[in-house]
């Protein structure tokens, strides 16, 4: 197996385990800082790993790296690891989520997604074998299967059409994979079989059913672990919420539960007590570069004029290291003069948000004390700034 | 004495100090990177006073912060160290330059400037008082008198008389610095006349004669340091070093020399042959944003296409954190992917060679081995990337 993974509490549906991969140990539930085009935004790796964020493991984008720099640089330059300098975990997605919320898609078919780059406008295509040669090169821990990402208020038939063209590629991803890691064995004399894995997508828009039929059907392709596709995409917030109280608990319990790109903190803590392992999402980098932070108590607008001379930090009960140097009157003097410092702190301190709240997510769970935790963490996220 | 000020070796008229400001010793030659709205941009404090880079001190620029965010707000947060979190020492110049070089001045007269402000167009006025008053609330270690900065191909008539006004606004400068430290005095019980000193500033165009006098002048009404202003701004290179190479031998030998807004590393090291002690300067903050590196071997586009695919670092000879870390093909694709990261790591590698040339400087000094180390020095930087 390319990676282990073991749950080592649990408490209802809550679980908190330990992801092992060849780059590291991975507690969960775990929270992975999007790194789109090889970084991480307005955040130097050094600081991922130093003890203040401590991020065990990113997200690299495969369609955006594939169209840029593309994968003869990263190959030359010794896979994406490399290339960008990090050493510890990576997961990357298939490209399917983004050909979908980014591009003009021309044309899908059976054999995959044309669409235009957005890059230049020129026409590009992607299928499962092109996902999986790509994320081959990328080298992450974790690869995704190519997936169609229909729209949250996708109706039931176009949603089964959508599901079944799904089901098909995750076949075909899983076997172009181990054709990969298989050649890649023969080429090098290496166990590349071992070096990455490869989680299978549940889609099925808003409909249970089809959730429920998407996940079974996947599971018996049988993956190294199982995300929840295509929610958070315009559907209604509670219909997300049951969906996942729904799917999550049925998904393989042996194996990590990921849930793509969600969410606020609530959705987090939401999603950890639905039984989800893993989470990544762009929130807490791209809102910190648009002005806001995230508190214990809601989020912040930096811009507000009540902070022109408010002395204290971001979060006063955070002590990160931008919380402990500077306050909100300082980072609202940078974000107004334009200063680029002013998204370099507000990323760095969201960050610390999202992680250290998985930490003591994680701690509550071991304690058993995630129910009063979550109970404690959702009044007081509600209860505003003063 | 707010400042305290020794030669330690001396090899022709290069020197090397020991600068001792409440805040902290600097050793001299010594760099001080640019924190224009009170962001170095692009880096964070941390990082500044980090071994990495242990800058010693900052420069704050007096019309970026009295515009914005104005000295209420600074005031209210406690003077600029409270405000930005920076707790080694600063300078702050006295916004006569920038008034010269970023606004529509509407006109100048015996009180003061007065000009539109860059931001919203508003009008404003700038005296020596003002200037005086807003450095006073900044409290930076160092402020400079108020001065006028005439452009560098002024013809003598007009250089004189721009110098008699500068040498007026000098004694004006001085008075009123010395009010303000004194009322101070009277309101709070405390010494701050111990806290703050003030530099003269040396104009007169490109006109030796000028320049002589108005050192002499400017040393007459006695300053706790000595700045050479107007230089760098227009005027042939060989102008400003000869400048430099007459007047720096001749500026008080016991204070310090501060070259004002200079400059490229090869002017940092013929200037420090002249006698110059300090410098401040936006290139390599600047020129990191636009793409350029600076290394012992000359400067790095880092936009060109041979960068592709090339895995060594920015410089060879640098150990910094980024040339540690990431490749020049990374940080190419970051600066034309335009991630934020681009501008931070070139930033932070481009500092670096400035603080680490400014180290070797010393070094050299201290060993007697200048001659050889500028020689040597001189010879890479134009022999060209490999």
């Amino acid at each position: 197996m390319a990676i282990q993974f073991e749950v080592h509490a649990q408490e209802e549906e809550a679980r908190c385990g330990l992801l092992t991969t060849r780059r590291g140990e991975i507690e969960t539930p775990v929270f992975m800082p999007v790194g789109t085009a090889g970084s991480v935004k307005g955040i130097r790796f050094e600081e991922l790993a130093a003890a203040d964020l401590d991020a065990r493991i990113i997200l690299g984008n495969t369609y955006h790296l594939w169209l840029r720099p593309g994968i003869e640089v990263i190959k030359a330059c010794g896979g994406l690891h490399n290339f960008i300098g990090w050493d510890r975990a990576m997961l990357t997605d298939s490209g399917g989520f983004q050909v979908w919320s980014l591009t003009e898609i021309r044309k899908v078919t059976e054999e995959g997604t044309e669409f235009r780059s957005h890059i230049d406008g020129s026409l590009k295509f992607l299928s499962p074998e092109i996902s999986m040669e790509v994320q081959s090169v990328l080298g992450a821990e974790i690869a995704m299967s190519f997936d169609e990402c229909p729209p949250g208020q996708i109706e039931h038939d176009a949603a089964r059409q959508s599901m079944e063209l799904t089901l098909r590629w995750a076949k075909r991803s899983k076997e172009a994979f181990h054709e990969l890691q298989a050649g890649s064995l023969r080429t090098t004399g290496k166990m590349p079989a071992l070096q990455q894995a490869l989680f299978g997508i549940i889609q099925g828009g808003a409909h249970l059913d089809l959730r429920r039929e998407s996940l079974e059907r996947t599971a018996e392709i049988a993956f190294d672990g199982y995300a929840l596709g295509g929610l958070s995409v315009g559907e209604e917030k509670p219909v997300m919420l049951d969906i996942i109280e729904d799917i999550a608990p049925r998904m393989p319990a042996d194996r990590p539960r990921y849930l793509m790109g969600v969410g606020t903190p609530e959705d987090l803590i939401e999603s950890v007590a639905r039984g989800i392992d893993m989470f990544d999402c762009v929130l807490p980098t791209r809102n910190g570069r648009n002005g806001q932070a995230f508190t214990a108590r809601g989020k912040l607008n930096i811009k507000n004029a009540r902070f022109a001379t408010d002395t204290r930090p971001l979060d006063e009960q955070c002590s990160c290291s931008v919380c402990i140097r500077h306050s909100r009157a300082f980072i609202r003097h940078l974000y107004l003069a334009g200063e680029m410092l002013a998204s370099i702190l507000l990323t760095h301190h969201n960050l610390a948000f999202f992680l250290d709240t998985m930490r003591r997510v994680r701690q509550a769970i071991r304690s058993g004390q995630f129910a009063k935790f979550r109970r404690e963490f959702t009044e007081q996220l509600s209860s505003g700034l003063e």
